[in-house]
This record gives structure tokens, C-alpha cells and sequence, in this order.
């Protein structure tokens, strides 16, 4: 794989050496095989006319199988325009495969995860109904999905920080001083997008900036290094399903969500519960593009006394996955998402029921996963 | 600080929240003070005209006091153009300073050392003679000094990741889920540049790919994270003298170290330490912008023979650096530096003599440091 991206490992380095570059570059061209791949949309639909939505993505969407899950509290019924690929499940398609008890875990920003759990793709891509393609620093149209494939399918490096940024991108490589035992990387499991327009904040910081967009688009990508946390937003991400699906789940919900992206925080602790578990298993998490162009809007006035919760959360919340460490027992995703409900209930589940209630959904999730992941389904039925 | 660039701490969020947004604004406005900075410049000098590398960056560098550091081993005498407020210390001013039988720590890329040892200035900044200023994706010339400064006079935020990088970038701020109280960051104490054209790659890489060159301006400066290490380049780098002089040092010195920079490891070494240094002192360390263009030149195929050697040397390096935690003791920088010093002895110095010379260079340098450091000097008087 390091090889098909045109990077040296150290033993190509060592015949290298020893024939010259021409050899090499032979090698490298034998090995530059297409990967073939297969991503699924798990789409989110708070506003039910997604005409606009899935006319901006039709060239890029029309291409894949589409899954679109219908926030189980949206009334109104879906208006989807013509020509795609696609499943949507709805209130019944839910409660039939996990039963009406469980299916309320899926209301609001949280439907994604029901596209999550029903998909059998190796590579999930999911993007929020409020963001359009966007466009580069040339002014062409971004295949998000294409770059999310690429960031999954090449090489992540999280044990030393390259300073040209991914050096599996075209015309970067790694810089004088990387190790070439390093070179290699692991394999990325999470591909974490940007967002241009209206970037992801919180309700105090767009209050305070009400005209603030982003209009930078920085041309990398990075992976972020191991034992680093970050805020991982749902609204443009891409993972392995097969490596890393479990760890991406449902489960703390604030008291007074709402349906504002800045009036929830599901995606921030499934995102540092993803992080630890990669951390733990050697596989990398990557950051940068692809960027969409998001056009979310609400009153974060408004917004800011529910944000306050969230806000003050992240307290506790960084500090508390920053120091937790896996036991060597916990050898496969479920095993780690399930310690790390067992920490969760044990340090934090006494500081507020939210948590208690996190860790328990934690629990509740695996099973859920393992019992619907591995049998068959299809919606409307 | 944080409020002066336009940011939210947890005190102001609650004013914020208690009174509205008007007031905040005012605030900040009222802390918008300028910054006066007065870098200093030490200039390498291999190639003996310095003319055209002066007048490239003549707009620029005019407005500072420059120190010219000339490699002991240069014979021919310098061409440096009119119109420059500068210092150019050559071997007779470093002989006396330090003395002849010091003086050969000085000799090649690492005359640099000398120029960061004389230098009364809170910041410094340094940019090898094979660099002339960048333009960025605008076509707009790069100002290299002002980025430094930027980026050590905003604060840095190594605990925790921000996805939309320097949160104190114009335009950018910390995103959703980014605790507050780690939003005011901490003194950022070290700035790595980049480089356009010739990136700063090792023999191999670039004998694979002689025609590769790094066209890819991004956009982007970032605070690499606590614990996390990288090869720092000593090609475009900015330092707060005050904060983290004493860590950037001449110690390692390859058997077969020649010219070119792909010969050296110099600055790569004194990088790790630096980082060790900054991640144990709560310091930030920031990459990315400002870049320079880079026209260096030589025969990477010749060098592959004298980089073999610092290739493989990364491959004990990093872990050892990586392993280093100094203790509660160490409370300056010149404490810290005599740790690692230490260190490397126990653990490296019999692995390859060439480590047990960079520990006692590295305590030599932290006396030279504390004697020359508090003493004035004038070069050519």
C-alpha cells in the first residue's frame, strides 16, 4: 500500500540502494492497482423536501447506493427527486429492526446511526441534508466522496507528524528526518471533512460573530497523531465500517437537544470515543478535506441556554478520554467500546445521569450491532 | 491574549451570556493593542554572494536588524548589497567569542547556532541563503517575518486538536466540543516554516523523484500536539529567544555530514529536543505557514551514500525522544537541555559514539549559552 502510493518503505529503500531508481519505479507501476470501492450515504433528513439537496450531489450521489434515514420525529413526508440509487427508512423500517423501545435512540441528528447500523458496505460516507459540493480554490466542484475514499484507502500516520501534511497526497511525500520504519503508517479508519460557508462552532462563538464564515480553504489533509483528541463533527465524515463501525454510535444525549447542529453533542463524544478506540488499535483517524459547503442556519441567541450544557460538558469530557487506557483484552472494536461504557460508568456516572445513561446506550449499541449487524434487512418491507 | 485576537474564554462566555453580545465586542476591541516585535535574522552563508538572496528580500528584511552568520569553512569573502541594518560575524568574531577550540561547532549549516547565541532579541528567525520570499495562492508575496511573529505571538493550543486549524487565524476559530478553558492556550515558543518548489526531503526521496516539486501552498498554520513529534527543518524557523533559546543547539554532527541539507541532521535533532522541551515546559510548537521559495540544488544520488547514515539514525532517535520524560526539577530551559543531555548519555551514548558527542555538546552549549548569553558582544570590532 505505501508502495502503491509511490512512498519509500525501508526495505524498497535498501533496493533501492542497491539497483538504482529505474527498478523501482517499475515496481511501483506494477503495483498501482485501482482500489475498487463501494460507499453508502446515510442521509439525514430534518427538512423533508431534499429536492435542492440531492440535485447539487446528483453527479457526485447518482454514482452509489444511497441510504436516507428519516428523522423518526419529522411528520412530513420525504420529497426525494428521481433518478438515485437509494434506500429510505422511515419510523416503521426502524421499529421493526430494532423494536419501538430502542428506536428512539434515533430521533434528531441521531437517525444517522440507524443508516450506520443497516448498511453493509465496507465504506460508510455520511453528510448532513444542509450541505452542498463545494468548491475549490480553482473553482471546481469537490467529489467528496472520492476524496473521503482516498483519505480511507491510503495510509494514516499517527506515530510521528509529517510536516508536509499527508504524504500520500499527490506531490507530497514524507519530509527529511521521517522515520522509514514509519513510513508505512496503519490504516486509516475515519476520514473527518471540513466545512466551508458556515463552519461547525458552537452557539456563543456564532453569536459573537454573526457574519463569520469560512471562506479558507486549506488544500491538506493530516492524520490526526495517536493519543490526540479532537472534536469530531458528524456533518462530513467518511469511516471503515468493517474496521471502526461499532464505535460510532448514539448514546449522550443532552436534556435539552434540540435540532441544531451547535444543540447537540452526540457526534463530539462518539467522535472521542472512536479516537480512543483507534488509538488503542493502531488505526489512524485523518482530518482536512473533504470540505462541503453548509448552509445550516438558527438563531444561536436562542440556542445558547441548551448550548450551555453542551458547552460546560467538554469539561469533564476531554479530560476524562484523555486519561482512559484499554486493557490488552480489548482486541476488537466491540471489546473496546464496551470498556470504554465500563469507564464511562464508573467515573462519570455519579457527576450526571446523562453519562450513566451514555454509558448504558454504549452497551446497548454493541449488542445491537452485533445482532443487527449480522443479520439482513431491507426498508419499506 | 485570547480576548486581544477575538476569541471566547470560559470568564468572558459567562459575561457574555450574563450581559449580551455588545459588550464583548467593546472589550475586545479595547484590548486590540499592537504588538511591537523586533526579530532578528541570522543568515547562514555557504555561497559566498549574497546578493540577489538580499535583494529578494530586501522589501521584507530591510525593516529589521539582521545578523549574517558567515560558515567558518567559507574562504571567499561575502557579497552582501547595500541598504541593510546588519551584523556579519565571521570566524575571527566567533573565535573570539567562544574560542577556537569551540569554534568548529559552528562550521557548515550549523553557523546558524552562532547567530541565535549573540542575538539580544526576544524573537528570532531564521531562513537559509537558498530561500527566497514565497508567494501565496493569490500571487501575493509572502511576508515570512510577519507569519512568524503571528504565529509566537498567538497562543498555541497543543492539548487538545482543532479541526479548523490555528483557531487565532484570521476567519478561523475554535470549533464545536473545543473546551473552554483550554481556548486561552498556552505561549507558543517555536514557528516552523515550509517550503515551495524544493520541499526539504531526504537523499532518497528526492533521488526517486528528481522532478518533484512542492507546488501545494496550504493555507494553514497548526499547533502540533503535546507528545507528538515531527522532524523540525531548520530551513524556516522562528523561536522566541526568551521562552526556548537554550533548547535550539549544534550537537549532533554526522560522520559524513557534507553541504547539502539532506547531508545534516543538525537540525532534526536539536527539533526533538526542542519539542521535548516545550511539551514538558507547557510550551506550543506551530507549523505550517509562513513558506518560503526554496532553490537549493545538488546531486541527491552523490548524497545517498552520507544520508544513509542519518536515515537510519531517525530510527533510533525518534522512539528514544519519544520514550524521554524529564522530571519536576527541570524548571528551565537550560534545565531541560541538560536532562536530555543526560539522558541520551545513559541510553544512546554507547550505541554510537557519535550520541555520546551530541549529549556533551549539548552541555557545553547550555554553559556557552549562560556565559556568552549574559555577556555583549559586537562582531569585527
Amino acid at each position: 500500500r505505501t508502495l502503491r502510493a509511490g512512498k519509500l518503505t525501508e526495505r524498497v529503500l535498501k533496493l533501492f540502494i542497491a539497483t538504482g531508481k529505474d527498478e523501482v519505479f517499475s515496481l511501483i507501476q506494477a503495483l498501482n492497482i485501482q482500489v475498487t470501492v463501494t460507499p453508502v450515504l446515510p442521509t439525514r433528513a430534518l427538512r423533508p423536501d431534499l429536492t435542492s439537496f440531492m440535485n447539487e450531489w446528483r453527479t457526485i450521489f447518482s454514482r452509489f447506493h444511497l441510504i436516507i434515514v428519516k428523522d423518526p420525529d419529522l411528520k412530513e413526508e420525504l420529497k426525494i427527486p428521481e433518478g438515485f440509487n437509494l434506500d429510505v427508512y422511515k419510523k416503521p423500517d426502524i421499529d421493526r429492526v430494532v423494536g419501538t423501545s430502542t428506536s428512539t435512540i434515533f430521533s434528531g441528528y441521531s437517525c444517522r446511526y440507524f443508516g450506520y447500523l443497516v448498511s453493509r458496505k465496507k465504506y460508510i460516507i455520511s453528510v448532513d441534508d444542509d450541505c452542498y459540493p463545494a468548491k475549490d480554490n480553482k473553482g471546481i466542484l469537490v467529489d467528496a466522496v472520492a476524496q473521503h475514499i482516498t483519505n480511507l484507502t491510503t495510509p494514516a500516520t499517527p506515530f510521528f507528524f509529517n510536516t508536509l501534511y499527508d504524504p500520500f497526497t499527490e506531490g507530497a511525500d514524507f519530509v527529511r528526518g521521517y522515520p522509514f520504519s514509519l513510513r508505512s503508517g496503519v490504516q486509516c479508519a475515519l476520514s473527518c471533512g471540513l466545512w466551508l460557508n458556515l463552519a461547525d462552532y458552537d452557539a456563543p462563538t456564532q453569536a459573537l460573530k454573526p457574519e463569520e464564515r469560512n471562506s479558507r480553504y486549506v488544500d491538506a489533509v493530516l492524520t490526526v497523531p495517536a493519543r490526540t483528541l479532537m472534536p469530531i463533527s458528524g456533518i462530513n465524515i467518511a469511516f471503515n465500517r468493517e474496521v471502526i463501525g461499532p464505535a460510532l454510535l448514539p448514546s449522550l444525549r443532552l436534556g435539552g437537544e434540540g435540532k441544531f447542529r451547535w444543540e447537540t453533542m452526540e457526534d463530539i463524544w462518539s467522535g472521542m470515543c472512536v479516537k480512543v478506540v483507534c488509538d488503542h488499535l493502531g488505526h489512524g483517524v485523518k482530518t482536512g478535506m473533504p470540505y462541503v459547503w453548509r448552509n445550516d442556519r438558527g438563531d444561536a441567541i436562542a440556542s445558547l441556554r441548551k448550548e450551555w450544557e453542551g458547552v460546560k460538558l467538554m469539561e469533564e469530557v476531554v479530560p476524562f478520554f484523555q486519561s482512559v487506557r484499554l486493557s490488552r483484552e480489548a482486541k476488537t472494536t466491540e471489546d473496546c467500546v464496551a470498556e470504554v461504557a465500563n469507564v464511562v460508568k464508573e467515573q462519570l456516572g455519579s457527576k450526571d445521569p446523562m453519562f450513566a445513561r451514555a454509558a448504558k446506550a454504549m452497551v446497548d449499541w454493541v449488542k445491537l450491532w452485533k445482532s443487527v449487524g449480522s443479520s439482513t434487512s431491507s426498508p419499506g418491507a
